[in-house]
């Protein structure tokens, strides 16, 4: 097990990266000055049937008494409707100020469960136990919660830090394939915009990682979350730095709510937009095709999406664009690499955007 | 105009009262710091026919570009299907992360649009504008924003600071008599925690305060916020000293809750609240009999409920009890006084609390 702490003065908290260590989640949790008290692990009907009982034994046995909520898996379920029976059940559990949910699953769990818990009662306490990629390398750090409108993503939310993070690296196995390589493209992001050297490893280890070679995975996860640190440590309330943990989503958030939520995964639909901010990078500020390309084989041999969907620049996918939550009057603030490890952010008017993608 | 900081570190922010200063709104706004940009006015059907084209222009003359969204006046829209309408309108307006809330109304008002603004694109800029005197006195300073859950009062929310507060005095003229009565409760309660000077004093200015003499009016609420302040400069996440504030208020929210919430309007709730509270603060904390009826005396004059309602020990009731987010295993942490001016908190059963106002 790797541990480090994610500095953020009074919201500091420990992250855990290992293989099998569910079951210690609430000795850490404990350790982490957690009370054992009360608690709701928020999980989907994905996840919970293969980890809610381990992890249920592992809270009881340090003492919480802890309730499982279960929502429908998938995107469709991070909606205010959803959050709304989510509050439903921890108010039927009896959860007061003093209890703590545990967030067990991807993306959508975490930002959902983590929402809730900052909402509930003004904020209870929140442990994220991701069990995807995404939700490993990503969501899970930071702080963002959200829930989504049908208007576009994430537009509902707010900042609330975990108390600890436990990334177990072995849920990974259970992933489907699909499911699993989306992931890849949060780590591929870590690379291009911070790290030139992780995508040398990144090829070197791409057959170990698609392999599922825990080692390899727990190496990765740690760095990412690494990066993904340093970012919200500097940055925690995206003033200006972790701005460039957005790229690659402008487009790809659009493409999401254009395409609809369920036609791509978010890490399918981050691949798309990559391309695009490479593409645009290159136009933009000078990033040499020969980055563009490389970039793009490893997305390819990751399994990802590396062609721009037909019919992607539709009057939806302009008018979600313009949804954004960066945007800034007639466009965006653009994330570009004018090298690959170096980004930074640039005011892109919609047209710029939309006709570099035609 | 009186004008006085909070001071919150990154959060401090500015709080002026005075007589006829809603056309100052924009100029003030600006003053503390708000880019003149894309705003919401957030009011109710009952406060929006009064004051929003006033508010409308002294913003518009700022440079705000503003739209006012009208709710249905009442607790009642204090709920998650109203605050689901407004995304919707904060979305139809094109509101991004640069724009800002300005919450035009009393406490439902102030709680619903500040929380709305907490959570939109996770947190956009917001100014409270209140115009009731609970709205002026107590909610709108703090960051407490809320909505309500059919199983209790608040129970949705999150801490979330104002970046400017603008109280007009004047407003408080166009209240219905009921409405206006209900939020000396509130003004009443800072005398018994925190100041009981201020206890004389509205003694012997009740009359003025009942005629709404605006130079008596200014002062009160400047003192009642100033109070306010202290607290939650001191304690801004409720972790001690803040919990004198619910003096009255567990008792309080009980009956509100299992009344239903339109029986008794908050502060009426609160003033029978607070007459438990005085009781229980004679049982547990030796507080003499002369200064509960003291205090007593004052409610009745102000018009308050100064008796506990029939039928208040209802199953309904301690259901809503057990409910209260001061829970604590099989109790409630209880702000009592010992003395007029000097509040606590001492943890009593539920047991200790219904038995004492049988």
């Amino acid at each position: 097990m790797r541990t480090f702490r994610v500095e953020l003065g009074p919201r500091s908290h420990p992250v855990h990266v290992g293989a099998g260590i569910l079951d210690r989640l609430g000795e850490l949790a404990v350790e982490a000055g957690i009370k054992p008290t009360r608690a709701a692990l928020i999980s989907d009907t994905n996840v919970a049937p293969l980890f809610a009982n381990p992890v249920q034994t592992a809270l009881r046995k340090s003492g919480f008494e802890v309730t499982t909520i279960e929502i429908a898996a998938g995107e469709s379920s991070k909606n205010l409707e959803m959050l709304g029976a989510v509050y439903d059940r921890m108010i039927d559990t009896e959860l007061d100020r003093n209890s703590v949910v545990f967030g067990l699953g991807g993306g959508v769990v975490g930002d959902l469960a983590a929402f809730a818990a900052a909402t509930f009662m003004r904020g209870i306490a929140m442990v994220q136990v991701p069990t995807t990629i995404v939700g490993q390398v990503d969501s899970a750090l930071g702080g963002k919660t959200a829930v989504n409108h049908r208007r576009g993503k994430n537009l509902i939310g707010a900042f609330s830090q975990p108390r600890m993070i436990l990334a177990d690296v072995a849920t990974l196995k259970t992933l489907r394939d699909r499911e699993f390589r989306e992931g890849l493209a949060e780590v591929i992001k870590y690379g291009v915009i911070m790290d030139a050297p992780m995508i040398a490893d990144l090829e070197r280890d791409l057959d170990a990682i698609l392999a599922r070679d825990l080692n390899t995975l727990e190496g990765v996860v740690e760095r990412s979350l690494r990066h993904k640190a340093y970012v919200v440590e500097n940055d925690e309330r995206e003033g200006g730095l972790r701005k460039i943990l957005n790229f690659g989503h402008t487009v790809g958030h659009a493409i999401e709510a254009s395409a609809g939520y369920g036609n791509y995964l978010h890490g399918e639909a981050v691949a798309i937009g990559m391309l695009a901010a490479l593409r645009l990078s290159h136009l933009q500020a000078g990033l040499p095709t020969s980055d563009v390309q490389r970039v793009t084989t490893l997305i390819a041999r990751a399994g990802l999406p590396f062609e721009m969907p037909r019919k992607w620049n539709s009057v939806d996918f302009v008018a979600a664009l313009r949804l954004d939550k960066k945007r800034i009057e007639d466009g965006v603030e653009f994330v570009l690499v004018d090298a690959l490890g170096h980004a930074f952010t640039k005011k892109l008017s919609f047209e710029a955007i939309t006709s570099a993608l035609g």
